[in-house]
Order: structure tokens, then sequence, then C-alpha cells
């Protein structure tokens, strides 16, 4: 089974190394990193660089896509590349998936339309730019699209989606295997359970940062 | 604030970005990742590649470490470039931590010795070959270090930290930024809670893999 996670530069890493972490290690999965320019793709923070190693022509028909959101999301919205991958492989995934904002680029390629779908809390509404329902769940399955939340999120969507690929003894053997059994040290990881000024304090530093690499 | 992240050839991707994506995002954050011999790392799949850009001997002092853990640990143990460098950067760090078989290396530094600590659910006896006690914890904090169970157990021992390190306004924050409010699908992620055929088929998992790279 062939997992194609495209990479550019300014991906949020977690976005795309947590689904790895759980995908990559069905029994069966073959896993590349893919861009429209193989080579070191940086993350939002410039101090992390994940090798992306397979050219879109070269991965035409994955049967399984990621997609990572991040801040560099909204250069590859103008670029069209990557949206064009998208929207060539997706006919013929088994299941395309985006983790954060990776959903904006979902929503570019068409593969949103008419759907529910997720993304992180802070873009959410933006998915109507695309034809598709915000729905504030953590992990939003239609048909063979899966969005995922915020970040952290595409580790459930990961679990999920092994579980749908093969089986629920194969997916909480991966949980077993990746210790993923939680205990955040606050009640803080959504909108509605965060204190507000936790929510005003994100809600700002995104806005400066969307103000600094607007042209 | 100086945070070193050693890579190694084997090491297991979401232990080093899951503290990685918490703790690049505080706000006086320099992250690092540092090896022997700079250039790109690959993980135990070998389908991921992280660049590590900072040499061993050009991070002396870093305030943070955060050492990962996975099957290549088992060689790292023997190289003694990796232990030697944590023995000698450990006492001028402000906290010294670990993921998973990470405490491995801690412990072969000295670092655990007649400490509490933990690592991996699979590795936890051998601790004890350090002079550590085994603690089943999922984050274990023993003055300035702090050891993580197993992969996963990363983000929630990097929020801990953060917390210590920026007040818990900021933990909060990254924990809403990264929307970390977790929703595994099932309920499997420590061999507490997993049925024992789940438990009996990650060991064999990984009992068949350490004699497949055993020399």
């Amino acid at each position: 089974m062939n997992i194609a996670i495209p990479l550019f530069d300014g991906f949020t890493a977690l976005d795309a190394v947590g689904p790895y972490e759980v995908l990559s290690r069905l029994p069966d999965a073959r896993v590349s990193f893919v861009a429209n320019a193989p080579g070191p793709k940086r993350n939002d923070k410039n101090s992390l660089a994940l090798l992306a190693e397979v050219r879109f022509e070269d991965a035409p028909a994955p049967h399984v896509v990621v997609v990572p959101g991040g801040p560099g999301v909204r250069a590859m919205l103008e670029d069209g590349q990557l949206v064009g991958w998208i929207r060539a492989v997706h006919p013929t995934t088994v299941w395309t998936t985006s983790v954060c904002t990776g959903a904006l680029l979902l929503g570019a390629a068409g593969v949103l339309a008419g759907l529910e779908a997720t993304t992180h809390w802070l873009a959410l509404e933006r998915l109507q730019e695309f034809g598709a329902r915000p729905a504030g769940r953590r992990v939003v399955v239609q048909g063979k699209v899966i969005t995922a939340a915020g970040v952290s999120a595409g580790i459930d969507m990961a679990l999920a989606l092994a579980a749908r690929l093969a089986g629920d003894d194969v997916a909480q053997a991966i949980q077993l295997g990746i210790e993923y059994d939680p205990e955040p040290p606050f009640n803080a990881g959504s909108p509605q359970k965060a204190r507000p000024e936790t929510v005003a304090l994100v809600r700002a530093v995104a806005t400066a940062r969307d103000r600094r690499s607007s042209p």
C-alpha cells in the first residue's frame, strides 16, 4: 500500500509526522514524502527540515494521501502544483486525508465540495470558501475523505484510518506500540475547553504571524 | 534558550518531532537537531529523513536536551559518541530529558543513576542496568531530569516542560495551538489497558525486529 505525504516549505512538522508514525507501522505500508521539487522542506519554524524524496510525477497513484497544513499552505494555494497533484490523484485514491490547514488544500483541489470537513479551529470558517460544511469534530469521515483538526489531531485520524485499512486489532497494536495513552497536563486543547484568555492569546499570535507573512 | 535534540539513524520520528512541535513554540526557543556527523538521519522505518544541522561540538551547552529513542539506540549504546555528548552537556543543562528508549542513552551517560525513570513499556526493566528505578508513569520528573514513556508520551512531557520553562499560561497556549485534545479511537495505549492479545502481538513484533537487527 502506497501512502504519500506531500511536503512544502512552511509545513507544520507534527501534522506530517503524527500520521506518518501511525501509518508507517501498517504491515504493508510504503510511505513516501512527495514534493514538486524533492529535497529538504523546512517547517513553519525554519528549524526542522524533512526530506521529500519522491517527485509528484513519480507518485501518480497513491492509495492513501495525507496532506499536512501549516502557514506554508497560503503559498501552496497560490502556487497550484500541490493542489494540481491532489486533484489528479484523488480520483484513484482509497483514502484522501488532511491534517490541520491541509484541509484548505483539499478544498482548493475540489475534494471537499459538498462535504463536512474540519481543520485547525482558527481556520474552520474558511472551509466554506471551498463549498465544504465546517464541522467542529476532531476527525470527520465523509466517504473516502477524512479531515482532521489542528496538528495533533492527525494522530487520532491516522489511528482511525489504520483501523479502516487493517482492522481494529492492528490499529490497537499500533496504538500500544506508540504508547498512545495521552495525559495532557492541562485541559486546554480546544477553544471550548481553554480559558478565554488562552484563546485570545493564540488568536493574536496567529494574526501577527499572518500579517508578517503577507506580501 | 537553546534546545538540542540529538538525531541518529534508526530513531523513532515522533519521539523527536512530538516534543519539537511543543518546545519550538516557546517564545524564546532556538531548537537544533544535533549529531556527530550532520546530514539526513533516517528513522527506524527508513522512509523518513530529518536533517541534523549542528555538530555535537557546536552544541556544547544547550539549556534543554531531548533525547529520542528507537531501535537505533542499540547502535548508539555501542558507538559512544552520542552518550559522550550527553555526559558532557548534562552538568550545565537546565533540563535533560528523554522520550521512549532515549532513556537508555541517558542511563548509559550516567544521568539516571539513583533516579526513578521511565521509557517505552517494552524496555522498562532495562533501566535497572543503569542504576535507575523503573517507574511505570507516563512522565517522570526527578530534579532536572525528565523521562517520558514510549513515543507519543514526548508530547505530554514537552507540555509539562513548557509549563516549567515558561509558565502554565504559555504551555496552555501551546496546547491550544497544536489543538492537543486527544481522542484516541481505542483504549489500547498502555499494556495495562490493551487486550492481552494486543500486548502479545506488539511484544512478538518487537522481538522479531530485535532478532533481525542482532549482529
